[in-house]
C-alpha cells in the first residue's frame, strides 16, 4: 500500500546514490520509494536535479503548497497521456443524462461520508439522511449539495460540544474553520494527485462545473472524502487534546495554523490516511488513501463502460 | 517578445532577492523574467523553494529533459484549469468532419513550411508541391503526411550535399541523423509549452491519434515547425561549418551529440527562434519562436468558434 508524504520542514529532496533523501531543518531521512505514492510539499522544499531523475523515473509526482495550504503547483511526469480517456470524460460531461448520473453518485457519496462520520460520533443524522438524491437534476443537485454541508456543519458543531458553529472561510474566523480550510486545501491536493495518477484530466467535473479557478474534477472528488479525511481528523485532534491556542495564530478577525499547528495537523490527517479495513472483495485490507485513488479508478472504468460508477459508501463500521 | 530560455549548463535556479537566478558551472545569471516564457532544462538544474515560488507566481513553466533530450516532465503551475476549452476540443475530436479539417490544415501547414525552407535553399520542390492535402480524409492524410516527410528528406540531403541521405532514428545513425533527432526532441517540448500556455489539452490532437506515449497535440504542432525551427537551424550550423566531429559520439551503430555539440545546436536553434519578421495585421514584428504559441492561439479561437484555423504559412521572403 502507498501512502502521500506531507513534509512540513523547510528543506531539500536529493538523491543520494539511488535513494531519495529529505534533508531538512531538523532531520535527514532517506525517503522508501516503494511505499510513497505522491509527495506534498507543505513547507518550503527545494528539488535537486538528482531527485527529479528519481521522482520523473518513479512517476511520483511532488505537489507544492503556500503556506497557508493553497496549491501552488507540481512537478508531474506524465508517464502516458491519456487523450483517449479525457475524449470519454468528454463524452460523459457533454452528455446531460450521462453527467447528471455521476453528480448524482457523487452527491450520494458525499451524504454518505457525512452520515457515517455521524454515526460513528454517536449522532443520528435524521435531518441528513431524509434528503433524497435520486433522480435529481443539475440545478437541483447544486441545491442539495449546499444544503448536505450546512446540515453537516451544525451536527458538526454539536459533535464539539461548539454553540451555533458556523463554517468561515476567506478568512476562517476561529480554530475549527482553521482546521477545516487548512485540511480542504491538503484534501484538494490528495485528490488532484488521485485524479491525475488515474489518468483523468483534472480540469473536467461532473459535480463542479469547469472554471478557471480550480480543477473541478479534484473538486468533486476531495468533497465526496471530505468528511472521512477532514473532519475525523479535527474531530480526533479535539478528542484527543492534541491542538492548543499556541498552535493557532490570531489576526484581527482571522486564524490561521501556527507551523507546529500545521506539522500537527499533517500528522494526525497522516494517521487517518494510514488507517485500513478489511475490503472484502478483495480479501485484503484497503487504507484511507487509497479509498480516493480507487475512487478515481472505478470513474475511469464507468467511463470507459467497464463498470458502472457507483457511490463511495463506507462499508465497515 | 518573450522566448524560451534553453539551459546546457548543470546547475540551479534560485531566487536572490526578488530575482530568479541561474548559478551554474561556469556563471551564474540573473534571468530576466519578464522576458522569458518558458525554461527548458537540458543539463541537470536544480529547483529551489524560492525559485520554485516565483516561476508559481509568475506561471512559468519548466521543462525538463534526459541528456539525450527526451521530454522527462515538468515543473506546472497551471494558474487557469480550461475545462471548457478541453470540452471544445474533444467536441471537435470526435466530429469526424471537425476533426478531418483541422487535420488537413496541420498537414497542409507542414507542406508550406517544408516547400518555404526549401525554396530559400534554392530548390523548387516540384514533387513537394504536386501533393494535394485538400479534401483529403484522415486515413489519407497519414498517408500524404508519411510521403511529404520522406520528399522532405530527400531535397535536405540533397540540400547538405549528402548523397542518399536516409533519416534513422533510434538510434540516429550519421551527424545529420543526431541533429534531427536532438532537436526534434525539443521542438516537441516548445510544442508541449506552447500547448499548454495555450490551455489546451495536450493529450488530444487531432492528425496524431492520441496515444499514451506522447502528447498527440504536441505532435501535431511539432510537425508544422520541423522545417522551421529544426531543419533551418541544421542547415545554418552545416553551411556556418559550426559543428566539429568532436561534437558528436559514436557508438557503433549510433551517433549522438556531445555536451558541446547540444550546446552550439541550442545556441543556434535560440538564434532562429529569435528571429523575427514583420506581420503586416498587427504593423508589427513576430519572432519564430512566437509563430508556434500563435498557432496554437488560433486553434483555441478556432475550437471557440471565434474564427477558422487556417494552416501556417510562411508570409515572408
Amino acid at each position: 500500500m502507498k501512502y502521500p508524504l506531507f513534509i512540513t520542514q523547510h528543506g531539500e529532496l536529493k538523491r543520494e546514490s539511488n535513494s531519495l533523501v529529505f534533508s531538512g531543518e531538523l532531520i535527514k531521512k532517506a525517503i522508501p520509494l516503494a511505499q510513497i505514492s505522491e509527495i506534498h510539499c507543505l513547507a518550503r522544499v527545494s528539488l535537486t536535479s538528482g531527485a527529479i531523475d528519481i521522482l520523473s523515473e518513479k512517476s511520483i509526482p511532488v505537489h507544492f503548497y503556500t503556506t497557508k495550504g493553497d496549491y501552488k503547483g507540481s512537478f508531474i511526469n506524465d508517464a502516458s497521456p491519456r487523450g483517449k480517456l479525457h475524449l470519454k470524460q468528454a463524452e460523459h460531461y457533454l452528455n446531460p443524462e450521462k453527467r447528471a448520473y455521476i453528480a448524482q453518485q457523487m452527491v450520494q457519496g458525499i451524504q454518505n461520508n457525512m452520515a457515517f462520520t455521524l454515526s460513528r460520533w454517536g449522532i443520528n443524522p435524521v435531518k441528513l439522511n431524509s434528503i433524497s438524491v435520486e433522480g435529481s437534476s443539475m440545478e437541483e443537485l447544486m441545491g442539495i449539495e449546499a444544503q448536505l454541508w450546512n446540515l453537516y456543519y451544525a451536527y458538526f458543531g454539536e459533535v464539539l460540544g461548539v454553540k451555533d458553529f458556523k463554517r468561515t472561510r476567506r478568512p476562517p474566523e476561529d480554530e475549527i474553520n482553521a482546521l477545516i480550510s487548512y485540511g480542504n486545501g491538503v484534501v484538494y491536493g490528495l485528490a488532484l494527485s488521485s485524479v491525475l495518477k488515474a489518468g483523468l484530466d483534472p480540469s473536467i467535473g461532473f459535480l463542479h462545473e469547469p472554471s478557471e479557478k480550480r480543477y473541478s474534477l479534484a473538486l468533486d472528488i476531495a468533497d465526496v472524502f471530505k468528511p472521512l479525511y477532514v473532519f475525523s481528523t479535527i474531530k480526533a485532534l479535539i478528542k484527543n487534546k492534541v491542538m492548543k491556542r499556541s498552535d493557532f495564530s490570531r489576526n484581527k478577525n482571522s486564524v490561521y495554523l501556527s507551523r507546529e499547528g500545521k506539522r500537527k495537523f499533517l500528522e494526525a490527517l497522516t494517521d487517518t490516511l494510514r488507517r485500513t479495513v478489511y475490503y472484502k472483495p478483495w480479501r485484503r485490507s484497503m487504507s484511507y488513501r487509497f479509498m480516493m485513488d480507487y475512487e478515481a479508478r472505478r470513474l475511469v472504468r464507468h467511463l470507459k463502460g467497464k463498470s458502472k460508477y457507483k457511490a463511495f459508501k463506507p462499508w465497515w463500521r
